[in-house]
């Protein structure tokens, strides 16, 4: 057999993914010896261990044979009640169980949407810079992407709305709360002005909410979904909430576009995980939500502040860095010139890891840039890490003079 | 907002996936007071109910942690290692674990190969009939479906290699064990004489194989897999073996696909769930699994082995039926002029319901075909319902005289 077997026959679909460098980056930094600020990967010391344990033994206890058994394809009922409850009643937002599925984690949710909507070609409005794992799930089915700047308060809506007014254009992807990879959130000005838009040219958004409950200081603004109800397909996660090992997100979708969704769905896995959806609707039950969030949103916080004093430490001035209000990630720009593609060659034989920030671009850009996370390193590593990144980049700048 | 909103926006893809009947009627038949052939469920009464919640107590208990985070999108690697060990063994074939991908049930696996090779208008031979999964995973990617007959020792051949001299034709799908709705399972002699089309007129297989434990009074042949390596991917699921709730099947590639295969999955869900990967692992290393497989197989054929007789007894002579060496469907084909949709009507109000062969056709044709599943009825039940269901198509065939 020639080896162009596979490379004659791969689709055009699937020649159209671009490759994780985040991936690839997590097999480097899944290694013991590392720093890694690569990765997404929540603080596992937060993970609600025990009471994760006792769920599965309840559950497994109670009704073991019907949780074995194939399920409903929208998901677990009590689960689907649970998420709408919470969110109704915290955004004052009318959300019924039967407008919320049940996904593997939210990145599920961005693929059927994309297989529901994406035609080859069709324009898809996608920020600069966008979540990697919604480029991908897009480019499967190639898309054209439509490009507009994020500004420290959310997406340019001159520039929306511009693409809004080709007939070309169906649908806009965005992270509106601290956005993977800048840490961005949109102001609540711009979610009501972006809802306008969307009703107004006709045009459907996926929103995706993954960090929705890991705010810092004060909860984010409400969503999109709130303002353009129809236009709206309104991603979450309980990743971030519990533990991804779980692999449950779920979508808030208008009542007309749930027997589509879930049409999509069903020819990719028939069901979500079972065994799962009981775990956690257990937990989520049976235990203090708030008291466990308040933990991860307290950690984090520190965590983010510990980072961002360090590199205002020891990062030379030039260097740019978002200040989140929530999520996983800080966003570098340096100085021009510089490349973190290069400068990751240097400290990674330093033992040092985190994303350039080309992945996070269509267009082969935004070298300048860094994802930094921030949620999976202790103090003295954030330390040692970033003394390291600012060491490897003053050679850098020496070099360049 | 029109009611159109949604209608003029779906993908052409999207569009192209047909309804699943048998997803429609599993809401009906979920329903207590029915009798219920149809779905594809196996018997819960033989889940492994205690051994299961012993694995997931004492995986939570060691590995907690580690569980419950983020991991590697081709699976847990112990797992896949014991599904390379069991099947090397058992068919003295060349499996390595970095051959092995897990997935969310076999059904995901046939969704990423659909998503890796299907272009628009690729030939993609299929049997008539044809798992309705498969046929609404590939339907996703519009291709052009290559109907072949199947007979009681596989699919026609000559029809198989007339498709494959067209280079338009792509690649084949099928079932070889206990297809999955005709109770089928291909000869060894058609299995050879496939691998050898497959390699001289270089197209690809995916042999679908989720019953491959589930055999009678012998096992089923050696895969085809096994002589033609490179060109067959070859699924295998514990949703028959353990339990579907548990959502984790599996796709043996050969070498060169895997980077695309696992490139193309992380795009839909990031990576099959983590916890129940642990508790499968546990039950299969800490139990004697050929003596649950046993209970299993003996059952099964009692219960496949009764309905046949209830068939004989019965339905009128001049209904067929499929004996069946294995799986969880035996196929009928009903006398001339008499649809299974016309009978479904009938029987439904009676409490009996069975899946029209229609379902499993992409041509609109096979309505005199029935698909009846015999794992999850008891014997009365059985009974009773052929009984019924000879009633009503005694009453269609007076009818029609």
């Amino acid at each position: 057999m020639e080896n162009q077997f596979f490379d004659e026959k791969l689709s055009e679909n699937y020649k159209n993914i671009p490759v994780s460098f985040v991936r690839k980056i997590l097999n480097v930094a899944g290694k013991k010896e590392f720093i890694s600020f690569a990765g997404g990967l929540p603080n596992p010391d937060l993970f609600p261990v025990e009471e994760i344990q006792k769920s599965a033994n309840e559950v497994l206890k109670q009704s073991a044979k019907s949780i074995l058994q194939y399920a409903g394809s929208m998901g677990y009922h009590p689960l689907r009640e649970w998420i709408a409850d919470r969110y109704a009643q915290k955004y004052g937002m009318k959300i019924t169980p039967e407008m919320v599925v049940i996904t593997n984690g939210s990145q599920q949710a961005i693929d059927v949407l994309s297989r529901l909507f994406v035609n080859h070609n069709d324009g898809v409005v996608i920020e600069k810079p966008s979540y990697l794992g919604a480029i991908q799930a897009l480019s499967a089915y190639q898309p054209k992407f439509c490009h507009v700047n994020l500004e420290n308060d959310g997406a340019n809506l001159t520039e929306v709305e511009d693409w809004f007014m080709d007939d070309g254009v169906k649908l806009m992807y965005a992270v509106p709360n601290a956005q993977n990879p800048s840490g961005i959130s949109y102001s609540s000005q711009k979610r009501k002005q972006l809802a306008d838009l969307l009703t107004c040219y006709n045009k459907f958004f996926i929103e995706d909410d993954p960090y929705n409950e890991v705010y810092f200081d004060e909860e984010f603004p409400e969503p999109v979904k709130k303002y353009a109800p129809e236009n709206v397909a309104w991603t979450g996660s309980f990743s971030k909430m519990v533990a991804p090992g779980l692999r449950n997100g779920w979508v808030v979708l208008s009542p007309e576009l749930v027997p589509h969704f879930d049409k999509a769905k069903q020819a990719t896995d028939l069901n979500p995980n079972n065994l799962t959806q009981h775990v956690l609707h257990y937990f989520l039950t049976n235990n203090d939500l708030d008291e466990h969030l308040n933990k991860i949103r307290k950690k984090y916080a520190e965590q983010c502040q510990f980072m961002l004093e360090m590199i205002d430490k020891y990062l030379p001035e030039e260097v740019g860095a978002t200040r989140p209000f929530g999520g996983m990630f800080i966003w570098l720009t340096l100085p021009e010139g510089v490349s973190s593609n290069n400068l990751i060659e240097r400290t990674l034989k330093q033992g040092v890891v985190f994303v350039p920030g080309n992945s996070f671009f269509t267009d082969g850009k935004g070298q300048e840039h860094i994802r930094l996370n921030f949620t999976n390193a202790n103090f003295p590593d954030i330390e040692k890490g970033i003394k390291i990144m600012a060491m490897a980049l003053q050679e850098m700048l020496v070099g360049q003079h």
